[in-house]
């Protein structure tokens, strides 16, 4: 055995017990007993102190220095596993302990604070985590990882990129949204929406229609309810879930195929990294791509409408409905709203904006917790027009930042650009697409982005694997020309 | 922190990872996607690693000599700790990984020998496995644990019994079990068998009231469907499982009561205990004890058959059977066969005789695997009077010894004896013991069971929990008894 296997058998290990803590995600959200809750944090803990030494292991840092790759995907599997233990190695155990209690006490305070509707309750826990998260973002500048405290924290969810090449692509893209926004908002014609009751358990089966649609390999994985839909897993064993609300069943068929893109990308890694470094997805912007172009590019498409209206028209009595049409228009209706998780294709990236420019404020410095609820509401108006009604509907409304997740915003947004690049570039090179999607079967595209993309997991950077798919460097233009495109048709502008 | 301190909180983490892997076994045998079997077994593997390590961890020797438990609880918690240890000492690392190895690959051998009906294909298997399990047995004699090899073997399973008081025993139900079945057998009274069509979701619907009938806890719970039904985890989730035969309801319902009987026994464990070296049931032997006095001596009595026939009436169509006595002579008949999962309670403890005769033989070297089946087909001759016409009926038809569980069968009997004494002091001390039953709630007998025995968990050695439940030391007595008593009026003998 080499250093390089060496270290190899031992991450293989280590991403064994990884899926297990994934595995146990799961069932925790999907079947676990509610009164088993407290005794499986216990559990969880456990595992995850395993995980953390395995880390953390002094070995690493020795086999790191000693191993030879044999190839260059060997080489990219070194990269990988020296700048996770390279960054874990910078933050003082004691800090990274303080931060897993606090964020873990901190998502209970948070939820507790949006559902009494009191920002004040929540402020002084997101001061400190904000404190802490601060603390490890200056270790890891201090290392080399990031020339920023928000770049560095970025980095550990988008590696490369930086806030100041995000901000200058995001301040390209905001007018050209906001002037759509108003466009659409005006226009004379709005579609109609939705009415109707629609059983869960026809719901339950579309959805089950809809994985296969866009092949989900159910030998490998499997669909359930939760609260918060979700996708988990890796390899042979990538499940989803989805949600169902009676009344809106976009609900349950939109949050479906998004889990849907993020599973299937992970069931399309090559064979040959399973368990390795390079088996799991580029980045979290590359991830999003994937559930975003199945979602919005292809899933919200007038070809796919098409057979969705179909299938709603056999699985519910009364498909709400006229046609394809009106139900194009009704999976597809841009509306103003608080909620980022239930925002349109054209509003939903002003959202993550704003986001990204408070906690880069926050995490700066330059915003303290005291001024946040007053900045996140004076920002919503000037953006989208609508006075915030409520803190759940403002800055209360999402867990990231209880849980630490500074950084992780921008990534949804990423995820769509990089979606814009794919679907243009697959726009030209897929013959079929529009045929299949009409025919309730998306394999042309996800063929397409199997080949291309998906297969190679982790194999390279995240920008260079959008660049080797579409055949040139991702960039705002086409996920702009595409939102204009479609909303300017379908609003008849 | 004290040595003790120290010990406890290692062996809790152990114990709360030990609790993450039946959680993966409840997944596998429940809802795992078929094609993530190959990276499951990598994942368990992963696992199993980390618990061997950990429970053969050197630091545990040191704070057992250094720990002084704070009370007898205490005390008996070092005891068990310090067995377990002692026992996995006296086990070469090599041997033990040898015997893990083996018994994986040979379960597949068995099944597959099993399937095709092949003895030959499993014999070399087999002698492996026996060989490595002697050797283990050996080496744990030369460690002080048991005072031959197949007590060594039997002690894992029931701490303190004997092969030799185990046959002793075994010797004196033999005559009036046997002198019973040919009674049975021979009367002129026989009840009709159950006949129809018993829809699955029917009966899943009565499967969940039986569980409440039994006082199983759904918030620290579940119920799902298995094709082997088991129940698994301690504490606050306990989980079991049941299978579904839509012509043979009493499959469902005395499983369902069966696998509620071990895990209403987690269930009503000391919160106290919980994680910690007292926080599961004393034995194999108690454990089964409860599964069986819920099944049989509660399940199968004419109380209940009366509140059964009714929901049975509510739940099918067609329930199958005129009348409460008609049921109570249908779950109740006495039937010769080849297979000791289907056995009545007349038949099964000769089943398992045979197995603990011919697996002692097998340990100590008298008998070959080559003269096995000879062996077994003749005594199931003798015991049974009917020649056993195929090996899946004969000696391929259990799993135990192809994963190596040498000593395990006599704790079934040993149960069914436990639960004969439990039933009998039961009778005398509980009010209102059989309304309840007749009513669908077995609480009365359920609250006694759990403040007596369920409720201290590991507390008490195996013989010391049942005496001091019952007042008196367990004997097959009170089993022979009930048996005698409930199957001659059955059969009007």
């Amino acid at each position: 055995m080499t250093a390089f296997d060496d270290l190899m058998a031992f991450q293989r290990e280590t991403e064994a017990l990884a899926q297990i803590a994934g595995r146990l995600a799961w069932d925790q959200e999907t079947v676990m007993p509610r009164g088993a809750a407290t005794q499986r944090g216990e559990e969880t803990g456990a595992l995850e102190g395993v995980l953390h030494a395995r880390r953390t292991d002094p070995r690493i840092g020795e086999w790191l220095a000693a191993a030879k790759a044999p190839d260059a995907a060997g080489q990219r599997a070194l990269d990988l596993v020296g700048r996770a233990y390279g960054r874990n190695a910078c933050i003082p155990a004691r800090l990274a302990q303080d931060i897993a209690r606090l964020t873990s006490v901190a998502q209970g305070i948070w939820a507790q604070a949006r559902a009494a509707e009191d920002v004040g309750a929540f402020l002084p826990t997101l001061a400190e985590v904000i404190a802490r998260k601060r603390e490890a973002a200056e270790a890891l500048v201090a290392g080399g990882y990031g020339a920023t405290a928000y770049d560095a924290l970025l980095d550990d969810y988008e590696p490369g990129a930086t806030a100041a090449e995000l901000a200058a692509m995001f301040d390209r893209m905001r007018p050209r949204l906001v002037a759509l926004r108003e466009a659409v908002l005006g226009a004379e014609h709005q579609p109609e929406p939705l009415e109707g009751i629609f059983p869960k358990a026809a719901q339950l089966r579309l959805a089950h229609d809809l994985a296969v649609a866009f092949g989900y390999d159910f030998t490998r994985g499997r669909i359930d309810e939760a609260v918060h839909p979700f996708s988990s897993g890796s390899g042979n064993d990538v499940r989803v879930t989805t949600r169902v609300s009676e009344t809106d069943p976009f609900n349950c068929i939109y949050s479906t195929i998004h889990e849907v893109g993020h599973a299937a990308y992970e069931q399309a890694i090559s064979p040959d990294y399973l368990l390795t470094p390079l088996g799991a997805g580029a980045s979290m912007g590359v991830h999003e791509s994937q559930s975003r172009i199945y979602e919005n590019q292809l899933g919200r498409s007038r070809a796919f409408a098409g057979w969705l209206f179909d299938r709603m028209a056999r699985a519910f009595d009364n498909p709400g409905l006229s046609d394809p049409d009106a139900l194009y228009g009704a999976i597809n209706r841009v509306r103003p709203g608080f909620v980022r998780t239930e925002a349109d294709e054209v509003h939903y990236n002003l959202h993550i904006m704003m986001r990204f420019d408070l906690e880069r404020a926050l995490i700066a410095g330059d915003l303290t917790v005291n001024d946040l609820e007053a900045a996140w509401n004076d920002r919503f108006q000037s953006d989208f027009g609508v006075a915030v009604d409520r803190p759940s509907h403002g800055m209360l409304q999402d867990v990231h930042w209880s849980v630490g997740l500074f950084g992780y915003f921008p990534t949804y947004t990423l995820g769509n650009v990089y979606a814009g690049c794919l679907y243009q570039a697959m726009q030209g090179q897929v013959a079929g697409l529009e045929e299949g999607l009409a025919a309730g079967n998306a394999g042309a595209a996800t063929d397409w982005l199997r080949d291309r993309l998906q297969q190679h997991g982790g194999l390279y950077r995240p920008t260079e694997a959008i660049t080797r798919a579409c055949g040139f460097a991702p960039h705002e233009g086409p996920l702009l020309d595409y939102l204009e495109t479609k909303f300017r048709s379908l609003y008849r502008l």
